[in-house]
């Protein structure tokens, strides 16, 4: 398997460097050269994808860089079997063997009576290589890390078996971030695809990747991606229980379920959605909607509540859940399945009455030092957003919030990144925490390689004007920068400090092809007779002669 | 000349009809048929271009609709020449004799005395078939379109000249209006390519085009959108003013700005941006900026007050101006010269001072029972915007905001459409009358006919958005039959039903390409097997059997 050179090559004017912190961190980013002879140096999620140097074999893996950090600590252990029978049935077929990861490794779980969440460290007060690395990447003390990470206010998805992961955090106190969902489905996609979907998606910024397959060798193409992410890969198990019952909602149980949690969580899945607040009793609150109930989880658990007239087994099973999510560091992202589908259903009883639920899972989890985010809406209309934000940080105690948009509006299928981009800003400045992307298919389609980079840019600038918005220090700089360049003409500084440099290049190359124009002191908007832009100096000359002629306060109040 | 047949076939499931009203108007709209038998009537800004019957011959132009009207009125005379000396110039060059649209009009004016604008027919209570035609367009009762009109708080653009037409309103009680820039500048485009993008601007739903032309033949240029133009145009005179002294803002003058006035109000133009409130006192204001002026019309003005020593001779002259505008009932758009180029300069003193000044503007021209809007920024961050509306409305007394964007963010050339639609969406809800759609080229380079259409659907999407925020009555009948269309797998519906039904089909079309897939109940995200939808009429059920054998109070307090 190899991936397309267009998804490892680095950025316009870019090459990656390695800031050292303290406890042996080496913390990559991507430092951009201007033409003036600064640089400017950013987050990098894209890990050694975009590194030359490094000369990734997707057949091998990412290197593993948390290894040590994990091995350090002497609370884990190598099993010899995996707990999943699953798995084992799986490794056990050899018509399987094409399409398997080579060197599979023996997963990693907690030792007898060991908790290896980062919670669990950070409350011990223990500052961790993760927060170290986590506080050089967001330019932050380490303590306010292993701070935010103690009080719950912000997530470390690190699991111990997905050592290839850049560690990052998820918290409304750090820079907001974006998700991007990848994954096949019964009709569509080969694991190549979603392997170079994945990489396409950190190249472009996404700061996670959730792996949302439902087709064919789902087990075999998560492996893929997560031995070559270097992000942390969130999944949603319930989708491969149903697979695994042949889509026979009724027959899954928690027999099933937990052993799909131990499956994922030996391959080193991050963080689940797991659906554990759709309860039987709220159900009928969604009889009256427009869309019923339109996340796929929530209406899984929705139906097996009915077929069975029982409790969900997710919510029965909580505590058992916990359990197995401290043995591996899987964080909780406690999923939304009342969220509204359409405008219409937002805000609604069944929306709230699950939040309340997804606040008491969160003490529930916390007792256990098991990591916390909430999945939030969906589809709201603008006046709607704030409420959302303010009753899930009253309810779920300031729990960090990931959002899908929300859509400020439905009414523009192909166009929906957009229209779920303005959303995702308003609620990433109210607090929400991580932004999950929507691309222009949704509704409509699987996103292919062109949709996911449509879709990552569109949340990087819903995530950036919230930083913007929240006053985030250092946020402006590069707007400042860029804009500076822009007055200055220094085109390729512009290109090369925009999120996509490609297409800024390319558009710009579209009126004015040659490259002299690259250079040249004015654009195609007004070509070369008359510039705007040209017309300060002169303004700045003249303000100089009047600060000269006289007082500050005198040319400060010379209106008309 | 001709126009692609791309700009001018009906929508998906759409035609034209034409919804009588008093006053003998006929108010086309876009009735979407669906499969259900019902159908949907929507605002149609495309005019009849869009409508097959009429088969259009771009070389004749428009038909006049509201010719009759402005007959009736008995208080316009036609003129045998020209009160522009450059217009006479330009009809007496043979050489432009193959750019020239055939069949120019002698142009309308006032009757001595007379004042030919819809504020003045407002405030003397007259209500006018324009003022019909926008009532049954908007689903309100004339009267209100009459007051809001007297009150200054919104405007009908429609210029004695321009009878081809269909009256508009812009006001914020009413529903957000979009507004797209075409025109050629001295590097690019044709007279044949800037018709073409205002027939496809206004077929996505432009309600209104500046033609911001600063190239070669701008006269020869505009005639031709004019004449074609189902929607109001506006222009920024001091464009092609400053092309008129090739380029030297030092020469121009009054006088050839007034000329200029003329020239465009006789061929038609709706509003004109005039950049009246940057003053000389206001221009060192600027000059710590990091990006100074970037407005053209502002920085022209500063140039010349600069070289001049001398106050704006479009402040000193505005009376002057305001008599030319109530000849023709031209609107102001009175710009925002000093708005910021960049999210650092945003609401600065500069800024602010000038907003002031519009303010005393508007005044003036209400004075005269001119129409006046207010042109607003640019590049503001999120929680800098509602300052923005707030202000405005004060300094300037409740007249419609006319705002660029704004965009939130700088660091995204190549996406400013969508940079520019969070801000936009924001605020139109604050209040906003009219967005100014920001194309996926701003600031790289002009837009073709596909950024067109990316801007105008971008800015629907943030208009849209903001009618269902404010409560817009309507507003939100489209988003519930899209959504309920999606619900039950009418694809079909759901295309017709879309801003863009072309995009959203074809997306579909790449998942899942077989035309059987167009009545499937299932889409390519979870395939045949497994459907949340499909899940919600189980649980309807399940609500319907409960609610027969309990109280509906028990049910609803299911929660434990």
């Amino acid at each position: 398997m190899s991936i397309a050179p267009a998804a490892t090559r680095p950025h316009l004017s870019s090459h990656k460097i390695y800031v050292d912190g303290p406890a042996d961190v080496r913390v990559p980013m991507r430092q951009i050269h201007l033409t003036d002879g600064t640089h400017f140096r950013t987050y990098d999620s894209s890990g050694a994808h975009s590194d030359p140097s490094v000369n990734v074999d997707v057949n091998a893996g990412l290197p593993p860089v948390r290894g040590p950090w994990i091995a350090a600590r002497s609370d884990v252990e190598r099993l010899d079997n995996s707990l999943s029978s699953y798995r084992r049935s799986r490794e056990a077929d050899d018509a399987l063997s094409p399409l398997r990861f080579k060197g599979v490794r023996k997963p990693l779980r907690a030792k007898l009576g060991k908790n290896v969440t980062q919670l669990h460290y950070a409350r011990r007060g223990e500052t961790t290589p993760e927060m170290e690395f986590i506080a050089v990447r967001e330019g932050v003390p380490a303590e306010l890390v292993r701070e935010e990470v103690a009080r719950g206010r912000a997530i470390i998805p690190a699991n111990i078996n997905h050592p290839e992961s850049e560690p990052m955090i998820i918290g409304r106190r750090f820079l907001v971030k974006i998700n991007a969902n990848i994954g096949n489905s019964a009709v569509s996609s080969s694991i190549e695809e979603e392997v170079e979907k994945m990489t396409f998606a950190t190249r472009w910024g996404a700061d996670t990747v959730m792996d949302l397959s439902t087709g064919k060798n789902i087990h075999e193409t998560r492996e893929w991606i997560i031995r070559n992410s270097p992000v942390p890969i969130g999944t949603v198990p319930i989708y491969q229980a149903v697979e695994k019952v042949h889509g026979k909602v009724a027959d899954l149980s928690w027999e099933i379920f937990k052993d799909t949690l131990i499956e994922q969580a030996e391959q080193g899945v991050d963080y689940f959605t797991i659906h554990a607040g759709v309860l039987q009793g709220y159900i009928p609150l969604t009889a009256g909607r427009v869309t019923g109930i339109v996340s796929r989880g929530g209406s899984i658990m929705a139906q097996w509540c009915l077929v069975h007239d029982r409790e969900s087994f997710l919510y029965t099973h909580f505590e058992e859940i916990c359990e197995i999510m401290k043995a591996y560091d899987v964080a909780f992202s406690l999923g939304d399945g009342l969220r509204p589908g359409c405008t219409a259903d937002a805000n609604d009883a069944a929306q709230f009455a699950e939040l309340d639920t997804l606040g008491e899972l969160t003490k529930i989890a916390w007792d256990h030092d098991v990591q916390v985010m909430i999945e939030g809406p969906g589809h709201v209309q603008m006046h709607l957003i704030k409420e959302n934000m303010d009753r899930q940080l009253d309810v779920c105690r300031e729990a960090p919030f990931y959002t899908l948009g929300p859509l400020v509006t439905d009414i523009a299928p192909g166009y929906d990144h957009i229209t779920s981009a303005i959303g995702a800003a308003m609620i990433g400045w109210y607090g929400t925490a991580m932004l999950c992307y929507v691309t222009p298919k949704e509704h409509l389609g699987l996103p292919n390689k062109k949709d996911v980079k449509d879709g990552v840019i569109a949340y990087k600038i819903a995530a950036h004007a919230a930083d913007l918005a929240k006053g985030h220090a250092g946020a402006r700089e590069r707007d400042d920068l860029l804009s500076k360049a822009r007055f200055e003409f220094r085109w390729e500084d512009q290109f090369a400090l925009s999120l996509d440099p490609d297409t800024a290049r390319a558009f710009h190359d579209e009126t004015l092809p040659a490259n002299a124009a690259k250079s040249a002191h004015f654009c195609s908007m007004c070509g070369p007779h008359f510039c705007s832009m040209r017309i300060t100096q002169d303004v700045r000359d003249y303000a100089a002669r009047l600060a000269a002629e006289s007082s500050p306060t005198a040319l400060l109040s010379g209106k008309h």
